[in-house]
């Protein structure tokens, strides 16, 4: 597979679908993106991050007291020391991979199949978390203005949830535009915060934090490496999206590697720009986790006042989180088809056809997250270490895997570009698994499961499809087509013009036909007499074909036919068998209620015991 | 139809249904009755109504305090002239139709088809609310004897109901002795409450009752005729049962038609006893209603003590309440299976074979049983005026019939039958009426509503039938079965050894084959390679079918397979068009879901919208 795209934007990479009206695939060109259309399009999930990003840093701090709170912006610059090494790293990756492609691309280049495939499960496990912890984070801005609501928080959520849903079950025409305006408000808003705070000396309103229980933990003197390292690892979420650009490099215009670096730069600096900001005025207002209200939500307080900007801020981060959790129902049905492909998944993922599949996805996902979000009682702080131990896990292999890119291909300058990668491995790799040690009780070991689970699971079916692919021969050309004698069975059970119709289309297809019928050799009159009466009346009818009638003690029907076609298979020299079940297709959708399910009976027993050819003729009534 | 034969009972009168395993079915002969096996055999829902009757009347009569009470004795004796004369009348109703057969058979002879509906609605109805009646009757035995489950009653409901679920969807050899046993054991305490009750002036124990808030509403000196009526009406739904009998004569040993008239007339006799009885010792005790304990614990305790007896007593109800829900497990299904014989439900429940529907019916009696255990809360009283309502109609329609049946015959003494019929018809009337009325917005209204709906269900479903019957030509010998010549229509994606199966049988078949494959013209190169790599791979196969290529902008599967198939048909003179599905079957249960469900897909659009017969060749590997 060459041009692996695994990309959270399906609106770009993808053409949408559109639900039960299918529309004409637009102009390929046309939708391209430029250097600053993509900063739109793609920076959504990086720009929501920073909604919970400097939170989470914060939140560990508070375990030292103020004291503690004090080192938000050596660690918040850590971080951005930490983007800045990712941002170049994924230059590389952009340069590396024009054909786009993120973890799971350049493992499978470099790191062979089963690291792929781990990668492949940390990024499945990614959309799923990325829907619970932008909606619970979404839902944490909604609350944060209007504190009566905080109560219902885990109901908000899943009505945020099932809005989304229902969006993406309907089938949305997906553009860029959609992103561009509330991308836009959102990162206008934070600068507005971040360059009018940096006027003022003090708050100029507490409002939105009043009233409510601080969450600072006490009040420390000293502060541990641990603590720093916990402070650093959680703040590290903020990063989750700047993976984005690199996975969509083929969406972009040409010169495509080239605006696509562009764009990851400008990514990183805007991101870089919001994230030290918020941390400085963090510092200069003495800010305080308190329980029901975001940090970010206090900063706008404490810079814009409890007024009209509060509330564009509150909103504005409520639509754009809404916009992130979005992004996961274009993405893994598009990560879902490439593992198909790769036979890691069922095919029928990868069938694009009809639109059927894509809605079992969308409501899978759906379920999964539901469950999240009630499981973790609506709170984003709980979610974000989950969600930020998959992103670093990807984010890891994929430096590991450019490390060994730069390592075989030995061009000039290969030492500069490995040690770049390697750095930022090591990094997120420690990122990763303090994450994972100091959350591992907290739901942490529900990701250690079920990575390696997910795994399995890829491999067995892969497994699967090469056993059933050696049996087809596939890639093979197979042996030449033969005609054979044709026998066809028709199991009836009265004479109608259904039999008749039933009995035509056999004797059309088959050399020999044979109409069969099971006889319950039950003490019951009833049964007897229709038994007698369809013999009867066959004679009467005399219709060139013969009447076998098939003995069973027990009142089956699937088990008798099968018995008989086995018998026959082995008897004579056919090639397949086939049996022709007639069957009334009443018109009205209702009506199918009416139906006696003898034919889907019979279709399974025949399945499942025999090779025959089952043929359904349908007379729609 | 002859012989229809509705009845409870259906371990009497049906082969039992065994499951999984079916077992050859039993001699005819060794399995017929005596008045005796009958009496233990059909007794059992009419015994079980002691359980609550008693309890109805006391309940009912509370609200004029203990003034009130004191006619619980005249108002028992009047509902025991209505068991008097409803013994009478089913001994006639034997008589008349010795070959079973209870309220729908009598109306359907006599008072038409809609009539006829309205008793088997009826009788679906009492089948449903005679196992919540059942179950909470039995739970409220067992919670009178350990009160500290009360609380637990509904959960202990649903628990009973699972028991009772699971063993009619495992499949029980049912038989007259099972219940047996447990009868006898339920009537002699009944009989030694009464009897040993007969020799204290006093209750020998209070215990069961003590700390209970008493049900007793005031302390009137006047009783109303409408409270009288209330009463009376509440408890004939002692009578519930007594019309089983009537219904299973065919089950009896010759001479049947005599047999079944002594044990009707022993089951009256032994009913009537049991509930006067009861109501002496009520009125000798003064014994009050009192909220968690049964007037039957109670009584038990009066007379037995609370000792070992009194615990007997209440475990042989809980077993017998158990059994009698059981009943409707088996009766149900049977009266189904009558009426989808009639045409009025889906033949499929008529479907006797491989046991698949039986299933469907157990499940959903449990699952609307659980809707009225849970919307009660476990009260039986609530439950047991509904239950009443259904029985009340079915007697009453029967009665009404029974009084044709005699004008119609005209022979001598008819006019006493008549009349007799047609007392009997009035008293179960006027009760069915009064309860309905007294009980309407407390449920009633659910019953009013439910059985004109199931009458027009069982209309509209009639309706359906004959409408396609005709289209069949059914009871018509149908014309000569003719030759055409056929083409088989083969879908392909891909070439295979599964390819060269199906396109063998396509030729063994078709005098004409043509493989079909639907090409994407959208701007995605991988569908475009695949397209060409297909029709270079199959020139070099050279198969000697043609490929047709049918080209879809829209990434559909079904829908240009129907357009070509609907072209074909009505360009080519063929008869039907048969299209032939090859598909992997994969041979492990968990590997089905790697199938692509593209067979699915296509099926299903075919037979929507083309007369094609649908042929799917499975290749199980």
């Amino acid at each position: 597979m060459s041009g692996v795209t695994v990309t959270q934007q399906s609106a770009v990479a993808e053409p949408p679908d559109t639900g039960g009206q299918p529309e004409p695939q637009p102009e390929p060109q046309r939708d391209k993106l430029t250097a600053l259309g993509g900063l739109s399009a793609l920076s959504l999930d990086a720009m929501a991050s920073v909604a919970y990003g400097p939170e989470s840093i914060v939140l560990v701090l508070a375990a030292a007291g103020s004291y503690g709170l004090g080192f938000t912006l050596p660690v918040t610059v850590a971080i951005a020391v930490l983007l800045a090494v990712l941002v170049a790293s994924y230059r590389q990756v952009i340069a590396a991979f024009p054909d786009g492609g993120g973890s799971y691309a350049v493992a499978k280049a470099h790191l062979g199949r089963r690291t792929a495939l781990t990668a492949a499960a940390s990024l499945v496990i990614d959309y799923i978390l990325n829907v619970a912890v932008s909606v619970t984070a979404g839902v944490a801005a909604l609350t944060s203005a209007f504190p009566s609501l905080y109560d219902q928080r885990v109901w908000l959520c899943l009505g945020v949830l099932a809005l989304v849903t229902a969006v993406n079950l309907r089938g949305i025409a997906e553009s860029a535009r959609w992103f561009m305006a509330p991308t836009a408000v959102f990162v206008v808003s934070i600068l507005a915060i971040v360059v009018v705070g940096l006027f003022r000396d003090a708050p100029v309103s507490t409002e939105a934090a009043a009233g409510h229980a601080s969450a600072l933990a006490g009040n420390a003197t000293a502060v541990g490496a641990l603590l720093l390292l916990k402070a650093f690892a959680a703040g590290c979420s903020a990063l989750t999206g700047v993976e984005a650009v690199a996975n969509a490099v083929p969406s972009f215009r040409a010169p495509r590697a080239r605006r696509a670096q562009h764009t990851e730069v400008a990514l990183g600096a805007l991101l870089g720009v919001m994230l030290i900001g918020l941390a400085v005025l963090i510092g200069r207002f003495q800010l305080q986790p308190v329980e029901g209200v975001t940090v970010l939500a206090q900063l706008a307080d404490a810079s814009l006042g409890h007024g009209f900007g509060f509330y564009v801020v509150q909103f504005a981060t409520v639509v754009l989180l809404g916009l992130a959790a979005n992004t996961s129902f274009g993405g893994l049905p598009v990560l879902m088809r490439l593992l198909a492909r790769d036979n890691h998944l069922p095919h029928v993922f990868a069938l694009r056809a009809d639109h059927q599949v894509h809605r079992h996805g969308v409501l899978f996902l759906a379920v999964v997250s539901a469950g999240l979000l009630v499981g973790s009682g609506g709170d984003v702080n709980s979610l974000v270490p989950l969600f930020a131990i998959g992103v670093f896990v990807g984010f890891t292999i994929c430096q590991v895997g450019m490390v060994r890119h730069w390592y075989r291909e030995q061009r000039q300058g290969w030492r500069g570009k490995a040690l770049l990668n390697g750095f930022g491995a090591l990094l997120t790799g420690v990122a990763a698994v303090v994450v994972t040690g100091t959350k591992f009780t907290e739901g942490a070991w529900g990701i250690c499961l079920a990575l390696p689970l997910l795994v399995l699971l890829f491999e067995a079916i892969h497994r699967s499809y090469a056993r059933i692919g050696t049996r087809l021969e596939l890639g093979r050309i197979p042996g030449p087509v033969t005609r054979q004698r044709s026998l066809v069975v028709v199991p009836v059970h009265a004479i109608t013009r259904l039999t008749r119709d039933a009995l035509s289309a056999a004797v059309s297809l088959g050399d020999e036909v044979l109409a069969v019928t099971v006889v319950h050799i039950v003490p019951d009159t009833e049964d007897r007499e229709n038994a007698d009466a369809l013999r009867r009346d066959w004679e009467l009818w005399h219709p060139g074909v013969p009447l076998v009638e098939v003995p069973d003690a027990h009142r089956r029907l699937g088990r008798p036919l099968v018995g008989f076609v086995n018998e026959l298979g082995s008897e004579h020299a056919y090639g397949r068998i086939t049996v022709l079940i007639p069957e009334v297709e009443p018109a009205r959708l209702w009506e199918r209620v009416l139906q006696n399910q003898r034919g889907a009976l019979i279709d399974r027993a025949l399945r499942r015991h025999t090779d025959a050819v089952v043929c359904r003729l349908r007379l729609r009534m």
